[in-house]
């Protein structure tokens, strides 16, 4: 059988969610890196392999590319059903990927690199602009991510009742990707509750940043 | 039966792409506008019902709230089959569910109203400035959607095959946000050919801009 290769960058908020969905599925893969703040993704091979030049990108075994983290995750659910990532009801499941895409396409596209890059090239954004437009849509997204949470009686010990999924895993990534902003997490108890239950599951901590062969001390 | 709420602005592009779902799925709903540009949606009344306060958000027969379009849309799909928005086989629901994230993930959140507006308060953005910004955001995922669309024999009429769905919605409503701020469509021949397809449909004649109660002339 041909292996799955997932082309990432260790600290890529979007490779950290598509490290967890292998790790929970139990898949193996080869991790290609592609160092995002040395162009690397900009390379030619690359580019023949991912035209938009983003990752994560997967290469399925039977070599379908695909890419965006959430159609890779639901991919991966679909076609290795265990452990299940999203609920079998409709409703649980639009619930979950409401609460995925509120971090998915309310935060982390206006807080990812390319965007913070922008920012210092086009306004002169300096080191606290860019932190404080981080911190701000940060804040922005989690305010009502809290709230529905808390407020919800299908909040469990994870975002959707007591198994982890496709919500927890986009909660998590953006967490850690709050911590380098330094986003003071005290209104959101409910959120870091999951987050704390999220990281204590081995599938969380191997795909985890810091523990990528990529990853460089900061 | 209880009736199917949408909270929703004529001119948001994610409001469209709900529209124009349930208008393929020939179901009736209530259309409750909210004035973006007056902050209509951070209204007491609103935030009450909705608490991000953002549009779209539906309020299912049952009561459920549910914001996100792509969430939204699935659901739609899930709880009245007919017509099919995503593809049977998980590989196809997989590049269906990818195109539309290269619209909703890459481009879309990066142009919408309220970053805009942020560039406009905290850096000075002029009125070029800001249409330069959305134009660079539009064209660097506009490129490797038209190469994948392009390249790919999966590809018909619309997006995927020769029926559309939650990728041609996903295009149409950004096709058209583009036109607002004259992206040069030239270099997107595919793409034009697939929103010049959808627009002869009822469906997303309908659930256009200008046909909502709430438009204004410009």
């Amino acid at each position: 059988m041909s292996e799955i290769i997932l082309h990432n960058y260790w600290r890529s908020s979007t490779s950290y969610r598509v490290r967890i969905a292998l790790e929970m599925k139990g898949l193996s893969y080869r991790y290609v890196p592609h160092h995002l703040r040395h162009g690397e993704h900009h390379d030619p091979e690359y580019l023949a392999v991912n035209p938009q030049g983003l990752v994560p990108a997967l290469v399925w075994s039977d070599g379908t590319l695909l890419v965006q983290s959430l159609a890779i995750i639901e991919f991966l659910d679909e076609t290795v059903p265990e452990p299940p990532l999203l609920p079998k009801d409709a409703a649980g499941r639009a619930r979950v990927r409401m609460l995925a895409q509120m971090i998915a396409c309310d935060i982390h596209p206006v807080n990812n690199l390319r965007v913070l890059t922008s920012l210092r090239a086009l306004f002169g954004a300096g080191d606290d602009d860019v932190a404080n437009w981080f911190r701000h849509w940060a804040n922005e997204g989690f305010q009502p991510l809290e709230n529905m949470l808390a407020s919800s009686s299908q909040t469990g010990t994870f975002c959707h009742g007591d198994t982890p999924g496709l919500a927890d895993i986009c909660l998590v990534a953006q967490v850690v990707n709050n911590m380098r902003f330094h986003v003071d997490m005290t209104p959101y108890p409910v959120i870091s509750r999951i987050h704390a239950a999220c990281m204590t599951l081995p599938a969380f901590q191997k795909a985890a940043p810091q523990n990528q062969i990529d990853a460089e001390q900061l």
